[in-house]
């Protein structure tokens, strides 16, 4: 389906309405100066969240980004964050920002795959980029140009703001020592690599972070992927389920978003502009810098404290699963113009990144590693 | 010898003079409304660098910070960036700023070992941090507090802003197939990498950049690291070695610095300092980002028209240099408090970040490049 026909099949492109709404009494209205430097004019934004409000990392992040517009702007943005439901559901936050019930959203690209399937390529795929190759593509690569090119026909201005590194794929109760392991289980692991496994045999459901730790004791699932050690160690998973997998194939540094309607992010002026662009850089780099650090505390204490047996996954379960993932992104993309650019985009710039990472970033830490034991 | 007594030694916390000169004519002068929020008053700063002017990555990172800074002001901070030279040589950068003839300055902190021998956890060091690593320290580790520390005592606020990523260490015009195979040779290597080569018969020689060509050209030096593929490639030094050496054992991810005066920074309003610490993150991660893209088209270049051969130290070598580089930062900083106090959370962080990294970042990336052959 072509891009264009897909957006405006949609609709797309119509007025937001409500937004940057101006609670003080000198305000003009909310598009009256669009795109003038009016250095009085104070904005009163509402920012949806597909976290719980606060939750560690992925929710926390969007609030300390706002604190920072805030602080400066000398006030004259203030950023009210909604934990997912509190205004919208969480599977909302895309439309709400892109009709303008919200000004700002933070998310993930990949949950709004039903809207486009190039959304993945801005969170993660799996067997894709680290959090600093994504950084790289974005800014250096194309990759910031064909995210805005495709949300422009939703009506918003994305960012990266935010990033948990790479993740773990997840909590087993039983051993996968082949890809027969696989057939069968029922696991929660969403999106791409859901379908990857679901090719090698197994059932992937779709689970809200909350439901996880129940549907494992109770045995409705059998394995689940949650984030990372510092997320999941406050979810109990060690509890039960007794394998932790890595390496993460499935996330490797998966993109968190901020997304920005259209027409206020269009009527700023451009020091305001600039104070959301360096603020969501901030913040992107900030929650990656939690997670490094937060990820290695937690997993010293899941294993010391709790018993937790890490497991690398099988070197023949990897090699299919990297099979499977090369089918299931061509076949995504297979059929839609943009999304295939947005792939042999990334896939060159893959393929590029990784022969220096091969003897720099890799390398030195595979050196490192040896030489510690 | 004590930091205390080391910094009081050298007369510093002296009021800077000529700071924060201001033009306009509504400008009380630098100290009169310092710390409040007058939104009018303007800043114009000179900021001296250790880069030639316009240096690729390194010297036009100063260039954006500075641009950034402008535009998220809306005009009342202006710098202007020097090339090293232009106002003071690159190593009278960290004195210009701690005494106040210039407000700002860029540059590596391990460049000033003489002024504090803590200086180097600051860049790199020998199989220190990657970039996410270093991040992860300054932000969640206690690395920041440690240099803030450090500085106060130079009436200096540091920042971390820039970053070449694993950088390579170098090009050899012969082969290293053992320890033995260093002995004689002279090595343009810098700073601490530099002393462990020593250690293992090799001599260390301080080049600037520029000088290291003619050097490598004429046989005055057999062997030279500079930055890695990027900026080597400019410098033309395929034309004059052979081998290119990985992985970056000396320099695995160095941090540049931002180095403010003082009493500029704390003269500022809340939201100009806040604006120029996400600045400095956005400028951080753009270099990182730079080199991460930039690196990896150089060495396609370098290897399919330049025909570079590319080597790997050996296991042995790079055992022995891992060996030295643990004894020259135990003596290093041996003698001093403070500088013990930023080793021993250095190792500790390290410690438990690669315990992480090892089963995710690195191990990740081994598995890719694996599935990839």
């Amino acid at each position: 389906m072509d891009r264009r026909k897909f957006v405006s099949t949609l609709g797309l492109g119509v007025a937001g309405t409500a937004l940057a709404g101006c609670a003080q009494s000198d305000c003009a209205g909310p598009s009256a100066d669009a795109g003038s430097a009016d250095a009085n004019k104070t904005y009163h934004w509402k920012m949806v969240t597909t976290w719980p409000k606060n939750y560690p990392g992925l929710g926390t992040g969007p609030e300390k980004f706002a604190k920072m517009v805030n602080t400066m702007s000398a006030g004259r943005i203030t950023i009210k964050v909604y934990g997912a439901k509190e205004l919208v559901p969480a599977m909302e936050v895309f439309d709400a920002v892109s009709q303008g019930s919200a000004e700002l959203g933070h998310g993930a690209a990949y949950y709004w795959k039903g809207k486009h399937p190039a959304t993945p390529f801005f969170t993660a795929v799996p067997f894709g980029f680290t959090a600093q190759e994504m950084n790289s593509w974005l800014s250096y690569g194309g990759g910031q140009q064909l995210w805005d090119e495709l949300y422009e026909g939703f009506n918003l201005k994305p960012f990266a703001c935010g990033n948990t590194g790479t993740q773990l794929p997840g909590w087993y109760n039983r051993e996968i020592n082949s890809v027969s392991d696989l057939a069968g289980l029922k696991i929660r692991m969403p999106g791409l690599a859901g379908e990857v496994l679901k090719r090698l045999g197994a059932t992937p459901v779709q689970l809200p972070g909350g439901e996880v730790f129940t549907a494992l004791e109770s045995g409705a699932i059998d394995a689940a992927d949650w984030v990372g050690p510092y997320n999941d160690l406050t979810f109990g998973f060690y509890k039960v389920a007794k394998y932790y997998y890595h390496p993460g194939w499935h996330e490797p540094g998966p993109t968190l978003e901020l997304i920005m309607n259209n027409e206020v992010w269009n009527a700023l002026p451009e020091d305001l502009q600039a104070i959301v662009r360096a603020a969501a850089a901030w913040a992107n780099d900030d929650m990656l810098s939690e997670y490094t650090a937060r990820n290695n505390a937690a997993l010293i204490d899941l294993q010391e404290k709790h018993g937790v047996q890490l497991r690398r996954l099988p070197d023949d379960v990897l090699k299919a699963l990297k099979k499977e993932s090369d089918i299931v992104l061509d076949e995504l993309t297979r059929d839609n113009p943009f999304a295939r650019r947005v792939f042999d985009s990334y896939q060159t710039f893959r393929a590029g990144v990784s022969s220096y990472s091969n003897v720099a970033e890799a390398e030195y830490l595979a050196v490192r590693a040896a030489l510690a034991e």
